[in-house]
């Protein structure tokens, strides 16, 4: 079935596209923020979403409680895209180095909006106290904690440092906004209870730290946490004041690997054309390569390995063990999944499918824009998104 | 050693940049491309250097022989983009759907140029004939050959095959060039007799194909290899009237896995900048993290596993042992090569280091430009790149 075979709709349809592409299903993406909404609706917190997944203001607005925020972001890139397009509520969500400060005063003085940084160690609180007085500017700090030993922050036990840190910002130009934990650790999960297990030591980390700093007599109003994972099985928000999370709004085969969606919730799929066919093995070739997959194979370690991705019909259904088992640049190559008694589809040269991706982040990061659709193959918008920094 | 604290010449030098960002030494890309001229200077070839890795016109013209080309690309936009730059002479490397025709008609007619395409199998054959007599077109034509069953193409020995396509090629309003391979498997040895074996299965491979057109009245004047391995180790090039090679220009750890190269020849680095440490276990955090790397890991099944990148001080010195162990979107971690008795460099807050990566293609699409720099720290250039379809 060649394009020239297929009907097409008034409006532009999967056909009309060129391959790959990134096709985003915008109800999918409300439900699956429906989702974590309702979930977090019983508690007193405010959901801070993390825009680094998307990296689009269209998708922003269906994620955030209002054009202004609040929000988070990965790169100061990010910071002055959001900030531009109304989001005045950000928090830059990576440890800062001192070349940075002046980068993010330049936005915050353009955009009439707040991005607050991440310190964890002394030496940044002291640029930081240097930087402000000789800027005559002050930027909103929040203290980065580390609730599972998993990358960056302050251990939450660690009071003198806490204090440290604290009084050499409370004593600076800058504004102490409060603490901050990212349980990264739970990615390595996969069940409800061992997921609330972990979502409660990021609450309980966070929240020691910030009773050390009000301790001393510091004020620490906001109380931070957040990862996909924690966010949707947390059974207890004491004491914590805002929720991050960024790839649930998409979600992805790995964040299905660890339970937080199904598959067939998945709102980012890549776009495929069958180019060739290959015997022994019996392979399906399509132009959807490493470059529009991206080169993660995070659901490698899961107990299901969905290889580069799992494919699905041009209405998002799932093929069952249907994979994207090998990829070059820009080429991809579909078979079975091994041990799997299922037999390739029928698919002709100039065909089209869907691919689920192992990691949103880091397939949409290969792309310049979502192809926006709902149920059904016609294309409702285009949304632009960035990269870099 | 904090930003403040470096001297800076009166130009742009490393600590002026934004980090991550990648960078790029041209003498090394110069070095790299005179090495592999030099290897190839006995053989009566033309070498047709392969894009997709530098997506740039400033580096394509380092390496192609003329400013209009040879040369090869991935994507119809790297062959929109290289035409529109005065390159005239195109291979789009990867197999085609028939929805692609139209557009490589338009980027000849808009530019000037020929934009030949590869085919395996009588469904493009025909349907690019079909496509020909309507558009009133005529594109250039190769017929790709599997020469180690690694991917796409007609097996070399599959004869009727290879004449259908020839002939329906021939009969068709388009060109028939010639036949062309590439060595995909060649990615996965590592010594210089295996490696040269591959490459005469690569030659043979394709001048069987060749002679097969030729006995039926068919002209095959291009007779085209390729890949970077095979390029570089290749002793005899009977037949073969052009050698293709992409990855070769920039290099990376994973060529120099394989022996192409060393890693103190890799052109490419991704600079990054410390912010933060962690102790036990002992890491420096620096900005640079998967999305500044890629998720590439390609080293990891080789003999030598170089986790995330090589880390290197600011004049290009490989760091033994100091690796990029573990990355999170924004967020890298150095430290330590496990087994290795040396020590992590004491590296502070705001200070700089560059990082060698696994794979050059996927690293360097992961940014927007190069900032170029020679031997020393001063950025003499800066290069756009392009990405996407």
């Amino acid at each position: 079935m060649l394009r020239d075979d297929i009907a097409t709709s008034d409006g532009l349809t999967f056909y009309d596209l060129e391959t790959p592409c990134l096709l985003l299903d915008r109800s999918k993406v409300q439900s699956n923020i429906a989702r974590l909404r309702a979930h977090l609706a019983p508690f007193d917190v405010v959901l801070r979403p993390h825009l680094k997944t998307a990296k689009s203001i269209d998708v922003a607005r269906l994620a955030m409680t209002s054009p202004s925020g609040p929000a988070m972001v990965s790169t100061l890139k990010e910071a002055d895209y959001f900030a531009r397009n109304g989001v005045t509520d950000l928090i830059y969500g990576v440890g800062i180095s001192p070349a940075k400060f002046e980068t993010v005063a330049a936005i915050e003085r353009t955009h009439g909006a707040k991005v607050a940084i991440l310190i964890d160690c002394l030496a940044q609180a002291h640029a930081l106290a240097e930087w402000s007085q000789q800027a005559n500017h002050s930027l909103d700090v929040f203290i980065e904690i580390d609730c599972d030993g998993h990358r960056s922050g302050v251990a939450p036990d660690n009071r003198v440092m806490l204090e440290a840190i604290g009084q050499m910002v409370s004593r600076s130009a800058c504004n102490l906004r409060g603490v901050l934990t990212h349980a990264g650790e739970s990615y390595s999960l996969h069940d409800a209870d061992t997921l609330a297990g972990a979502a409660e030591r990021e609450r309980c980390a966070v929240v020691l730290a910030a009773n050390t700093l009000r301790a001393i007599g510091l004020q620490s109003p906001h109380v931070s946490i957040g990862s996909t994972p924690t966010a949707h099985f947390t059974r207890n928000l004491d004491g914590v004041t805002e929720v991050r999370a960024g790839v649930f709004m998409f979600g992805d085969l790995f964040q299905a690997g660890v339970g937080v969606l199904q598959p067939q919730d998945i709102a980012v799929s890549v776009l495929a054309t069958v180019i060739g066919h290959r015997q022994s093995p019996d392979r399906i070739i399509v132009d959807a390569g490493w470059m529009a997959m991206s080169r993660d194979r995070s659901t490698q370690n899961q107990a299901i390995d969905q290889a580069y991705g799992l494919v699905c019909d041009l209405d998002g259904a799932i093929l069952h063990d249907v994979l994207l088992l090998e990829t070059n640049q820009e080429h991809g190559s579909i078979g079975i999944r091994q041990g799997s008694h299922r037999t390739l589809p029928d698919l002709a040269i100039g065909q089209r499918v869907r691919i689920l991706p192992n990691h949103a982040c880091a397939t949409c990061a290969q792309h310049d824009s979502y192809q926006v659709c709902d149920a059904g193959q016609a294309i409702i918008a285009t949304w632009p998104r960035i990269s870099g920094w």
